[in-house]
């Protein structure tokens, strides 16, 4: 897949994407539906329905459904009140089936819609694992629980990365301003309405025509009483500290496309006892990018980020696992984790973050956006990451 | 049920729910699962976990899961990551079956420690019809699919109500904020930057602890290009545009309890053919105010509606039913619609919103918050309804 590999940053993208772009994704889609044998592939996700069509839907009591065929157009199940709205954003070859409301009188109601387009009770349709019971058990047929658009979505086309290298662009920006605004006695709610403003006002400057369903735009700080408890959402009550750690969370998805930017920072002063997990915590990072090759076993790389940790005393301080992968979403396979024994591949795109957590003393993570290149892999994030550049207003 | 009886409009009430308050709630979802003869009850909706314990989470690929059993304290099953945010959110009593990661290596996942919860591989377990196949396949026992915490929160708690009121009137404000500043050219960016940011703030400043992770605030205008398509998300870039029909939703999710407002209005001119749909819609309101009492049926609501839209001569412009039910989202059961066939009650929250839509013309819907009581139903919200109210600087 040369269109992977690169010798540099990829340019930024901004553009919607071609119809030949979400064609190339359904025929992956379709290729592997071939290999599995499935004569229906049904999705309900609407990650993976924005993936193949640029149709953004938020999941309420009407449902949407894409049934795809193993070879032809697919077709989106989706309520009467809908219809323009999904032709409105969709960039790729379509076909209906509408249903009036949800909920409708005996045989006008999405199932009955659905259900009469597998023209055969005896086919095999694929359904992903996050379909909900209650449709799945609606579908005819023999189904079979296999998550095909996910597993496309694993390796990103070149259109795709110079979407996550604009986000980034993005991201970069809001933690500049989270670092400059960022002082003792400052608010949450401060940081929180800056960071994201600023951001959302970007992306809307860069995209006129962004889709706002698939925009978000955070900063946030997690200061030193609670950055030890990395998924405790803070209060925008509470004021930032002196010292630290503060632990940043900068994260957007910009019109489709997520990514993220974390850093572990000190305002004015740095406890002596942080100088030692600040620096297991660089060495650690510095392991993973270093391991993060095609190639590598996704799992044996958080094993050795792991057992460099706990080398360094700070085993007992482990929360989390060493990444995740990112793309429409910000979170998503594949995971730099035990137990996900998959090999990375040129065109992944990971976050590389790996996290010391000191109960009641404090966090320790720096976390990027990062792309798998045939080469060294590249971060397309960009903030300070030593301990003298992240004493601030000292 | 005399808690929902009201003379009047019940308090606002801002404060995070009582521990009575959520043992109640649990103590009909277990009343409930008595009656079903279930062992156990799975919740995998984050609506319906905040609802009985006040932690919110939202979906990704780490599960959280609630297993209720028929008596007793539920037990939440989450990531090592997740646990002290959940104990800092929860406001009940839990018990804690924790996993290390996702993924995790054999023996340490998520399903592992989720299928001990079940003593005995003959449980007759309730699972809600929106639990994931690849959740419900790993779920031990006898799986029976049925949505009890979705019928329990059907019928308001008196603490229920006061916390809607209180987001009734953030949308209140933010309606009238939107009227203001709403004049030909401006876009619809700087519309929905200015109320967002005005209920976000005036939430913020009523509830300083709010939980982010259900708080969202939303004011823009379907400009009369696309008010005929009430699904079709406005561009940012959009302006507004003289005349009219344009069409309004401000909506918020405020603490948890989601409530909208929404408004029909021209700017300087009303073209004469619009005066007709504008007074048939109001008619139609009128009828469905006049007709939500306790013991109708609501889709007997949404025919006599219809039909009065059709006797005016829209009845080719209905794209959707009349109303749908509100609590701790913005959109949930029950639903004014044809196939609903349940009976309102006193302490039910519904949208009332019939809406006519002439192709290429425009779109005229009003839509109120409305409390069901035993007398004439209440409008929690507050904007005006009538033409001259609603012609802005004529």
């Amino acid at each position: 897949m040369p269109e992977n590999t690169f010798q540099g940053l990829p340019a930024a993208i901004t553009s919607p994407p071609s119809r030949e772009e979400l064609a190339g994704r359904l025929a992956d889609v379709q290729a592997r539906m071939q290999s599995a044998e499935l004569d229906f592939y049904v999705s309900f996700d609407p990650v993976n329905i924005y993936y193949l069509t640029n149709f953004a839907n938020y999941v309420h009591e009407r449902p949407f459904l894409l049934v795809i065929p193993r070879d032809g157009v697919p077709v989106m199940v989706a309520p009467l009140l809908e219809t323009s709205h999904v032709r409105a954003r969709a960039r790729c070859d379509l076909e209906y089936a509408t249903y009036f409301e949800y909920p409708a009188p005996p045989g006008d109601n999405w199932f009955d819609v659905y259900g009469a387009l597998f023209k055969d009770g005896s086919s095999r349709v694929g359904v992903e694992s996050a379909l909900p019971i209650g449709i799945a058990e609606r579908t005819p047929g023999r189904t079979v629980v296999v998550d095909i658009i996910d597993d496309v979505r694993l390796v990103k086309t070149a259109y795709e990365i110079g979407r996550n290298v604009h986000a980034c662009q993005i991201v970069t920006l809001g933690h500049e301003k989270l670092l400059e605004i960022c002082r003792p006695g400052v608010t949450e709610g401060v940081i929180h309405g800056s960071v994201s403003q600023l951001m959302m006002g970007r992306i809307l400057a860069d995209i006129p025509d962004a889709n706002i369903m698939v925009c978000s735009a955070r900063g946030m700080v997690w200061p030193p009483s609670i950055s030890h408890d990395p998924h405790r959402i803070p209060r925008l009550s509470m004021p930032m500290e002196q010292g630290g750690p503060h632990v940043s969370i900068v994260a957007a998805q910009v019109d489709g496309y997520g990514v993220e930017l974390e850093r572990t920072f000190f305002l004015g002063t740095v406890p002596d006892w942080a100088h030692g997990p600040f620096q297991a915590m660089l060495e650690a990072r510095a392991l993973a990018f270093e391991l993060a090759r095609p190639g590598a076993v996704l799992s044996e790389i958080d094993v050795a980020v792991r057992e460099l940790i706990a080398r360094r005393g700070y085993g007992y301080g482990i929360l989390h696992r060493t990444g995740h992968g990112m793309g429409i979403t910000g979170h998503e396979a594949p995971f730099v984790a035990l137990g996900d024994d998959r090999e990375l591949e040129a065109g992944m795109l990971i976050s590389i973050e790996p996290g010391i957590y000191l109960p009641d003393r404090g966090g320790f993570r720096h976390s990027d956006t990062v792309l798998v290149t045939e080469g060294a892999c590249l971060s397309l994030t960009h903030a300070p990451d030593q301990l003298e550049d992240l004493t601030l207003g000292a």
